[in-house]
């Protein structure tokens, strides 16, 4: 690798738009930005060989570094505009020009492709290539802005799509053989697990239409919707004839001698939404999403009391989940 | 290791206090801060074996990661309070319960010894340990900001502190043997590298008396003032007999058969803060800073028109420096 750290910031800020609210953007010790109101800020890391495969274009793992920072904003009710990302890059010295390259090319691309724009970045030497992207919104007191919390007994539980396909395409591209899985199901799988799209277009049209509480499926929709059910002290119940599943993924699931179900409801990366919204304004949401988006609104279950004062998800038929989502760090799968 | 990712999270945010601007602080998928005017955002990396060494305490560790971030809003002139940490972590799946326990307490305590608020983490599986640390700083439009681009023919060229310290420290750390340096110099040293104390409390000082151009020296003095030099579009000229060198540099610097001012303003890592500042605020803010700190404001150039209309930076005896920055990404010594 011959390009510097400062040439590297410089192609990036290079082909960075500014915005009227950047005093100061990339380029000097910090960024500073006008704001008002409130921010909302998360951040998100992706390492080689664990979210990312180290063998894919290096545009396409940025791009999925990024997308899956901004979903957390979408989790959040927050849609396209308005946001600032930070990058923290990691690479060997010995990296190739062209990957590096890539990579900003990547969070570049990925910045306008979700409306935002780089505020600043750092560049270090690490024994493995990683993305470390906080996001930034602005938002005024008048934007709703949806948390984990707020499912209260008798809504409806809804996802934004279908889970299972990141799982999948991950299986795949590991090199796993389906053979009754046509070249199309393969591609589409892939494309889930390579090509993540994160929900803002669906995000703030829910959040307008009642949404109480929301979360994108980013460890498995099992462990995401136990999340919702901790934070809002409530039980969270599935009926399992209503998850929608990625067309492919009950064949890729039998390859590998695990339940569709299971495997789609624990698999993660979907960053699909999934939220509670009261009973009575399912229906209008679902129009809302429709006219936005064109897809539908995917009722899967129910918001009820505790059972037995504890929180928790339960899917009909598979009794209690108690663990078995998508956890970064540890056991079998831990990405 | 036993710690989930959402058991370590969990940690953190149980001991990270809150503030009264957080909506949402750690535990949803992003927080919700409230601010006005304008935010000073930012982020570093330190990579173990890069930017740290794996030996080390854990603690010690984290804390040099907040402290290399917090430094970057001293450089523009920023002080302790109202801002936030978001702390993306990296480990293998193999790292000891303990050792990660000591990088959550040592980012708490960091935090807290740096009036910073944790708003947000990451924690995800990594071949190597790394710390990706996010700093957001609330400012109002009254508050001065300054830059890498405001020096001006004519100004003072100043430093907070002595230089190269951390250098030394960390060839020591990394085993050199030195005969002529007491033990004192030697713990010394060995702290400016494994302590850094970014100048929270005289970035502000020197920000109201009129500093022009201020950065943290992060790369090393002499790559620092380059960068203030190429943004002003000035030369940034320095008298190296003014240049204070922390006690024991030189001793090293001959150990390792290096010219000790060179060693000296091309090692990195020693956080004080370089700046510039018009010739008649000189006086005060070497008062200023003695009154808030104890310290000296130590002058050791001057800025001049850039010599034959290209910016640079000169220093007596040595000539150009045209590079031999501490580059974090290539070369001998690459960090």
């Amino acid at each position: 690798m011959d390009l510097s750290e400062f040439e590297l910031i410089g192609r990036i800020a290079a082909r960075a738009d500014g915005a009227a609210r950047f005093e100061t953007g990339i380029g000097d010790d910090a960024a500073v930005i006008r704001t008002a109101g409130r921010i909302v800020t998360s951040v998100d890391t992706a390492v080689a060989g664990v979210h990312f495969q180290a063998d894919r274009p290096a545009a396409e793992s940025a791009r999925k570094a990024v997308a899956g920072a901004v979903s957390d904003l979408a989790a959040m009710g927050l849609g396209e505009g308005g946001t600032e990302l930070l990058v923290a890059l990691g690479a060997p010295s010995s990296t190739p020009d062209a990957y590096l390259e890539g990579l900003a090319d990547g969070v570049v691309a990925a910045a306008a492709e979700f409306g935002a724009e780089l505020a600043g970045g750092d560049v270090v030497s690490s024994p493995v290539v990683f993305l470390s992207v906080t996001v930034i919104a602005h938002v005024d007191d008048a934007t709703p802005v949806v948390r984990r919390g707020g499912a209260r007994p008798g809504d409806v539980v809804a996802v934004t799509g279908p889970v299972g396909g990141a799982a999948a395409g991950l299986a795949l591209l590991e090199g796993l053989e389906v053979a009754d899985l046509s070249d199309l199901s393969r591609e589409l799988l892939i494309g889930c697990q390579t090509h993540p799209q994160p929900q803002l277009t669906a995000a703030p049209v829910l959040a307008r239409a009642g949404a109480t509480s929301m979360i994108d499926v980013s460890d498995g929709l099992a462990a995401d919707l136990r999340h919702v059910a901790e934070a809002s002290g409530t039980t969270v119940r599935l009926d399992p004839g209503t998850i929608p599943i990625v067309p492919g993924v009950p064949e890729v699931a039998t390859a590998l001698d695990r339940d569709p179900l299971v495997f789609a409801i624990t698999g993660g990366e979907d960053y699909v939404l999934a939220l509670t919204i009261p009973q009575d304004r399912f229906e209008a949401a679902d129009s809302a999403l429709i006219e936005a988006t064109g897809f539908e609104l995917l009722a899967i279950g129910a918001v009820q009391e505790p059972a037995g004062g504890d929180a928790c998800l339960l899917v009909d038929g598979l009794g209690e989940i108690a663990s078995g989502g998508h956890d970064h760090f540890r056991g079998p799968g831990a990405r």
